[in-house]
C-alpha cells in the first residue's frame, strides 16, 4: 500500500511532466513557425494564412515580443471565452457536444466530491479499525489514504449506513444530471438540424440490397422501384459504384510522387550525385537504379492504369453495387423513406439515411449485404480474442506494481528499489505507463475491425471501436488491475470463485486498488492530456516535412496535420474516468479530486484544441449522445453492484437488500431517458421535414432540387478528376459553404501574429487586443 | 424413482381417462340436444340453425339412428380432411397457424425420435453402470427407465460423444424446421393480408398523446397536425372517447335484466308465489323485495342512467382522450404514418397501426400515456413476487412425489402407501394434478395483469399474458419440479451453490425427474387435451342455460359458450413441451414417444375444435409467430447449456467446450431469423401498399372510402345505441362479411344432422355424404 508520501511524489512527478509540456506548449505557440502545427484550423478554415513578409527575417520564424511571454498562460481564459454557439459555428456541433462530456464530468463529480469530502471522510476518519489491525496479528500495513476509505470503519458498524444513503444521493444526482444534460443535447441536436442549412443527406437514403433483375440494370431498376412505391417524391438517383481498385492506384500514385518530389528536391541541392533506389522490399532489397528515372517510369504506368481502370469501372456491370444513393424531392419523402420497410421481403431494399457524403466510408458501400452478417460475427470472435489473450501481458506487467513481489523474485534489485525515490517512481509511474504503452496500438486495430464489419460512415466507425475499445479498457484496465493485483497480493484465493461471488471480490478489492488508479489518472489524465496540447509528434513530423519537402504553399498545406478528435479513443478514455469516479465515491472519495483535476484540465485543453488545431472530418449532429450516455448509466450500475458486493462483506446484512433497489431504479431511468430522448438522435420527424420544406419552398421557389443533388454522391475519386482542372475554385466553393464566424472579418484584416498581440491565441477577440493595449 | 410398472400403471390411468372422455365426446356429440355445445362456430357463421321440427320430439333430443354410433370416431378424419386454406376461410389465419406450432411439434420430434430410439436409446442401454451402482455400497435403486437414460453410461466412457453428436444433429435439424416454418408462416401471413379484402385497419392509424393545446379541442388540433404534415393522405379522423363508465353501467343493466328474465320465468312457472330477492351483497342480505318489481326499477333506473351518460360522454371535454384513429385516403399514407416519427418530442404524437376494430381492447384506449411506465414497472414487479411466492406451494406439493418422504412424515400412511396401486397413482397421478390445480387460476391474474399495463388490442393483451404464463410455467413447473425434487432427496446440498454449477445442478438432476415429467405430460397433455374435446364445463352450463332462462333463439345463441383458442393459456403450454421434449431428447430419449402422443392428439383435438366450437374474436394474421418461434429457440439453448452441465459431471472434459459452440450458433441463427423473417410481422412494406392502392383504384374508381372508414373506429357502446333498431339487419351485414366457404351452399340445403350421415362431423364434404351411402 502506498502512502500518502508515495502519492505525494506520483503526483509531483507527473505534475511536473505536465508543466513542462504546458510551459513547453505556451513557449512553442507563439513562435511564427510553429503556427500551422498549433493553429491549423485557421488554416483550414481560410482566416490565416503564412504569415506575411513583412517585418524582419527573423520575426518570422521566432517571436521577439518580450510581453507576449509574460502572458503565457493567456491561451486559457482565450479557449473558455468562446461562447458555445460561435463554437457550434466554428467547429460543429460534434465538438461542442464532445466538449460537454468533460462538462458533464464536471457537473456530476463537484457536488459529488463535496458531499463525500463533507459527509464520507470524516464518518471513515473517526474510526481506528486500520490502527487496531495493524497492531494484532496480522500485522497489516496500512496507509493514511486508506484511512480515509471505507476500510477504516469498523465490521458491522452502524456506520455503514452513512455510505448506503450516500450511494442513493450519488446516484439521483447523477441521474438527474443526465436527464438534463440528455434533454439539453436532444434539444441542440433538433436545434441544429433545423437551423441547419440544405444539406444533401437530408433528403437522400442510402439503398442497398436492390435484388438483381435478369433485365434491368441495377440503376433501372433503382428507378423504377422508387418511381412505383415512391412516385409524388422520387427525384434523382446515384448508384454506388466499386472503385477500390482505383482508388487504390490513385492512393499509390500519390506516393510515388512523394518519392518523386524527394529525389528531385534530393537531387537539386546535390547537383553531383543521381539519387539512387532500390526496388525490392521497403526500398531495402532489389536492384539499385536511379530513383528519378525510376519513379518517373513508375508514375506513367499507373497514369495509365488509371485511366483504364476509371474507364472499366464505369462501363464494367460487375463494378456497380446493388446499391444507390436516392434523392427525394422533398426531406418528407426521404424522411418517410428512411424509416420505412419497402419490400415484402425484409432483406431486400434496405433503406436507411445516407450519411453526410464527406461522412460516407466509401471501401464499405462495395460490401455485399449477405456477407455483413458474417463479417460482424468474426469481428465479435477476434474481438473476443483480443479482449481475452491481452489480459496475458497486462497481468504480467500489473505484477511490476508490487514492489514485494519485484523484490522477491529478483532480490539483486532490492538495494535499488528500496530507495525511496525509486520505490515511489516504480509504485507511482510504471504500472500506468505500462499499461498506457500496450494501449497505443489499440485503436489502430479496433478501428480496422470496424472497418472490416462493413459501417457505411467514419462517424459509425468510430462510434463502433470506441465501444469495443471501452469495453477492453473496461477489462483490461480495470478489472485485471483490480482482479489480478489482488489474485497475486491475496495468494490466489479469489480466483476460482463462483461468478455470484464476484461482486464481493472486486468490492473488495476496489478500496485496496485506489493507489494504483490514482496514480493512472495522474499519469494517462493529467501528464496525457498535457502532452495532447504540445502536440509532439504533428510538432517534429511538420517541421521535417515543411525542410525536407514542402515546396509550394499547396504542399505546406498538406504538411499540416491538424488531426481530429478522435472520439473512438477520446471517448472511451473519459468513460473510464466517469466508471472510477463513480466506483470510488462511496469506497475511496479522496480519489475523485484527482478525476475533478482531470477534468477540468481536459476540458481546457480540447476546448483550445478544437478551436485552434482539429479538423472537423465529419458532423453527426451528436449522434454518439445515446452512446455516451448509456455508457455512464452503465458505470452507475455496474458502481451500485460493486458497492453492494463489498456491503455483504462488512457485516451489514440488512444493506445490499436496501442496494439492489438503485440497480433496478437505474435501469428503469435509462429505459425512460431512452424512450424519451433516443429517438432525437435516430429518427427524423416529419414534422421537422415537413417545416422544413414549406419554407424553403416559400423562400426559394424555383429552387432547382435536382441541379443540387445531382452530384452530392458521387465517389471522391470521380470529383478529383471533375475537379483536377479547378481546384481552387472547387476549395473556394467548399469554404464558402462553411458557415462565416463573427470574427471572419476582423481577423482577415488582423496580421496574425500582430505585433501588438505578441501571438496571443487567434481566438482572442479583436476588442481583447485593444484592451491589452490599453 | 419409479419402474417401468410404475409408468404402466399411470400411462393405463390416463389412457383410460383420456378414453372415456373421447368416447362420452363421440356419444354426446351425436345428440341433437348439444349440437350447439359441440358445433357452436357453425351456428355463429350461420351455416347451421337449431335441429329442424321434423322428425319426431324425440328425435329432436337423442340421436337413435345406431349406424351413427358405430362410426363414432368419425370426428378424427373429419376433422383433418378440411384443406389448410379452407381452414383459413372458415377459422381465420391466427387459428390455422396455432394449429402449425402443433405440427411443428411433430416435425421436430418425429425425426428426433426416430434417432434417438436408433441410436441412443442402444448404446444407454448396452452398459452396466446402474446395475454395478446398485450392488455396490451406495446400495442406490434405479428403473429400467434409467437404464435407457444417460445415467447408464459409465463415467468418462467416450460413449458420451455419441450424446455430443447427437446434440449436434438436434440442433441442426429443429433449427431446420423452425426456419422452414417461419418462412412458410411469414408468406402465408403475407399472402393472407395481400389477399384480404378491404379492412379499416389497413388505412388507419392510431395516434396517441396528442399534445394538449388551450385554443384548440383535441379534434381540430388531430385534423389541422394530419392535414400540414400528411396533406395529400390524410382523410378523417375519430377521436377515443373514455366510455368505460357507460360500457360498466350498460354491462350493470344487461345483468339485470338477466335477473329479471329468470325471476318472470319462475314466476311464470309458479303462478302463486312471487319470487323474492334480497337487496344486499350477492342477495344474501338486506331487505327482501319482490324480485319482478325491484328488478324492473333497478333496470328502469340504469336505463336512465346510461342515457344521461351517453350525453355526458359525447359533451364533456374531460371523456375525450389525447388520442384518435386518424384514417388516411390510401394504405400507403397510413403505413407511412405508422412507421414514422411524427414530431420533434417523440413522446408526443406516437403512430402505430391502429388494430383490427375487433381487436381493440376499448377500456385501455382512455389510459394517459404518461402512466403506461408506471404501469409496466408495477405490473413487472407484481409478476415477480407471484413467480417467486407461488414457488412455495408448489414445492410443498412437489415433496409429496416422492413417496419415501411421505413414509417418512406420515409413517402411519406406510401400509396403505406401500400398496402397489396407491404407490402408482400417488407417484403418478398426485404430482401432476396438483401442479395442475395450481395453474388453473393463474391465466386470469395474467390477463387482468396485461390489462392493467394497459396494452391496446385483446391480440396484445394475450401475447403479453402467454409470454408471462411462460416465464411462470418455466419457473414453477420446470426448475421448481427438477430443484425442489432434487433438492429434497439430495439433502439440500445443491441449493447453496453458485450460479456458475447451476447448469451442473439442473444438469444432472434432469435424467432423475423424467418419470416426473412422463406423468406430468400423461394427465396434463393426454387427459387435459382428451377433457378439452367433450367441452364439460360448457356443456353443463348450456343445458343449465338452456333450461331455466332460454326463451328465444337468441337467447339460446346467448347460451352458447363457443369458447376461443386461448392463446395465452395454451401456447405457453404447448413451449412447455417444446421445452422438455428438447431437454430430455439427448438425455433420456425414451421420454420422447409421450411428447410426441400429445402433439399428435393435440393437433387432432384442436383442429376438432377450431373448425367446429371456437369463436374467433379476433385476426392477428398470426402476429404471435416471432413469440412461438423465440420460445423454442430459447428451449433449445437452455437444452444445451444443461446438458453441457450434465456432461461437465460425466468424465469428459472436452465435450462442454465442444457443445458451447451450439448455443452460440443457435444464437446466430436466432438473430439471422429475426432479422430476415421478423420485420414481416412488424411492419407493412411500402411495396404492398402501394400495390393495393394502386388494384383498388383500378377496379373501384369511384370508392367512397371516407363513407367506408368514417364509422369503422366508433366504440362499440355508440354502435350498439345505433344499432338498437335494426341489429338483424346489422348481424347480416356482419355474416356476409366473412368470406362464405365452399360448402356453404351445400351445408344450407342439408338439414343438420341428416338421417344418412348420422351426425358425422359438419365438415364432412357433401360427397362424403353420399360416400357413405353407397
Amino acid at each position: 500500500m502506498a502512502t500518502f508520501g508515495d502519492i505525494g511524489v506520483a503526483a509531483a512527478f507527473n505534475i511536473f511532466g505536465a508543466l513542462i509540456f504546458l510551459i513547453a506548449f505556451a513557449f512553442l505557440r507563439l513562435q511564427p513557425f510553429n503556427d500551422r502545427v498549433y493553429f491549423p484550423k485557421w488554416y483550414l478554415k481560410g482566416l490565416r494564412s503564412s504569415p506575411s513578409h513583412s517585418g524582419t527575417f527573423v520575426n518570422k520564424f521566432v517571436n521577439l515580443d518580450w510581453r507576449s511571454y509574460i502572458r503565457f498562460l493567456n491561451w486559457i481564459p482565450d479557449a473558455l471565452k468562446m461562447p458555445e454557439p460561435e463554437l457550434i459555428d466554428h467547429a460543429g456541433l460534434d465538438s461542442a457536444v464532445y466538449l460537454r462530456i468533460y462538462l458533464l464530468g464536471l457537473k456530476i463529480f463537484v457536488p459529488i466530491t463535496l458531499l463525500a469530502w463533507a459527509i464520507i471522510v470524516p464518518v471513515n476518519w473517526t474510526n481506528k479499525t486500520l490502527a487496531q489491525l495493524s497492531q494484532g496479528d496480522a500485522g497489516l500495513t496500512y496507509s493514511s489514504i486508506d484511512k480515509l476509505s471505507i476500510s477504516n470503519v469498523p465490521f458491522g458498524s452502524p456506520r455503514f449506513w452513512t455510505h448506503v444513503v450516500m450511494a442513493y444521493v450519488f446516484t439521483f444526482w447523477t441521474c438527474y444530471a443526465l436527464t438534463k444534460e440528455y434533454e439539453k443535447i436532444a434539444v441542440m441536436r433538433l436545434h441544429f438540424l433545423a437551423s441547419e442549412k440544405r444539406r444533401p443527406d437530408q433528403f437522400t437514403v442510402l439503398v442497398r440490397n436492390v435484388p438483381p433483375d435478369p433485365d434491368e440494370s441495377v440503376t433501372e431498376c433503382v428507378e423504377h422501384f422508387f418511381l412505383v412505391n415512391h412516385p409524388d417524391h422520387y427525384l434523382t438517383h446515384q448508384v454506388v459504384i466499386n472503385a477500390n481498385k482505383l482508388a487504390q492506384l490513385v492512393e499509390e500514385k500519390k506516393k510515388k510522387q512523394n518519392w518523386l518530389d524527394y529525389y528531385q528536391l534530393k537531387y537539386s541541392r546535390n547537383r553531383g550525385k543521381r539519387p539512387m533506389a532500390k526496388t525490392g522490399f521497403l526500398g531495402l532489397s532489389g536492384d539499385k537504379v536511379d530513383g528519378i528515372d525510376y519513379q518517373t517510369a513508375e508514375i506513367e504506368r499507373l497514369t495509365k492504369e488509371i485511366a483504364e481502370e476509371r474507364k472499366r469501372v464505369k462501363t464494367d456491370p460487375k463494378c456497380i453495387m446493388p446499391a444507390a444513393f436516392v434523392s427525394f424531392k422533398t426531406r418528407w419523402g426521404a424522411a418517410v423513406c428512411a424509416q420505412t420497410q419497402q419490400s415484402r421481403n425484409p432483406t431486400v431494399w434496405l433503406t436507411e439515411w445516407a450519411a453526410e457524403p464527406r461522412d460516407v466510408f466509401w471501401a464499405n458501400l462495395a460490401i455485399p449485404y449477405v456477407s455483413i452478417t458474417i463479417r460482424k460475427l468474426m469481428a465479435a470472435v477476434a474481438f473476443f480474442f483480443l479482449t481475452f489473450f491481452f489480459m496475458i501481458p497486462v497481468s504480467a506487467v500489473q505484477s511490476l506494481a508490487n514492489i514485494e513481489s519485484i523484490e522477491k523474485r529478483l532480490p539483486f534489485l532490492t538495494s535499488i528499489v528500496e530507495q525511496p525515490f525509486i520505490k515511489a517512481f516504480v509504485q507511482g509511474v510504471l504500472p500506468g505507463l505500462a499499461l498506457k504503452i500496450f494501449l497505443i496500438v489499440l485503436p489502430t486495430i479496433l478501428m480496422m475491425m470496424s472497418k472490416f464489419e462493413g459501417f457505411l460512415s467514419i462517424s459509425a466507425l468510430e462510434r463502433r471501436a470506441a465501444f469495443r475499445y471501452y469495453l477492453f479498457n473496461f477489462v483490461n484496465v480495470f478489472l485485471v488491475s483490480i482482479i489480478a493485483g489482488s489474485a497475486l497480493s491475496q495468494l490466489d484465493t479469489f480466483i476460482k470463485q463462483s461468478p455470484k461471488e464476484i461482486p464481493e471480490t472486486i468490492g473488495v478489492a476496489i478500496p485496496m486498488k485506489a493507489t494504483f488508479f490514482i496514480t493512472y489518472v495522474m499519469v494517462d489524465g493529467w501528464a496525457g492530456v498535457a502532452g495532447e496540447i504540445l502536440r509532439l509528434k504533428p510538432l517534429i513530423f511538420f517541421h521535417l516535412k515543411n525542410f525536407f519537402l514542402v515546396k509550394t504553399e499547396k504542399d505546406r498545406e498538406e504538411a499540416m496535420d491538424p488531426g481530429s478528435i478522435g472520439f473512438n479513443t477520446g471517448e472511451p478514455q473519459i468513460q473510464l474516468y466517469f466508471l472510477l469516479g463513480l466506483v470510488y465515491a462511496v469506497v475511496t472519495p479522496v480519489f475523485l479530486p484527482f478525476i475533478l483535476v482531470f477534468f477540468a484540465l481536459a476540458y481546457m485543453v480540447f476546448r483550445h484544441q478544437i478551436i485552434n488545431v482539429y479538423n472537423q472530418e465529419y458532423e453527426s449532429a451528436a449522434a454518439f449522445w445515446p452512446d455516451v450516455h448509456g455508457r455512464i448509466v452503465y458505470a452507475l450500475i455496474f458502481s451500485q453492484i460493486i458497492l453492494m458486493g463489498l456491503m455483504g462483506t462488512k457485516g451489514i446484512y440488512e444493506a445490499p437488500p436496501v442496494l439492489i433497489v438503485l440497480p433496478v431504479l437505474t435501469i428503469c431511468f435509462h429505459l425512460y431517458c431512452k424512450g424519451r430522448y433516443q429517438p432525437a438522435f435516430v429518427r427524423y420527424p416529419l414534422q421537422e421535414a415537413m417545416m422544413k420544406d414549406t419554407l424553403e419552398r416559400t423562400r426559394e421557389p424555383n429552387l432547382n432540387v435536382k441541379g443540387y443533388l445531382q452530384q452530392a454522391y458521387i465517389h471522391p475519386i470521380f470529383k478529383d478528376e471533375e475537379d483536377d482542372e479547378d481546384e481552387g475554385f472547387n476549395m473556394k466553393l467548399h469554404d464558402s459553404a462553411t458557415v462565416p464566424t463573427k470574427r471572419q472579418q476582423s481577423r482577415k484584416t488582423t496580421p496574425v501574429p500582430s505585433k501588438f498581440s505578441g501571438g496571443s491565441s487567434p481566438a482572442l477577440p479583436e476588442h481583447d487586443h485593444e484592451g491589452s493595449l490599453s
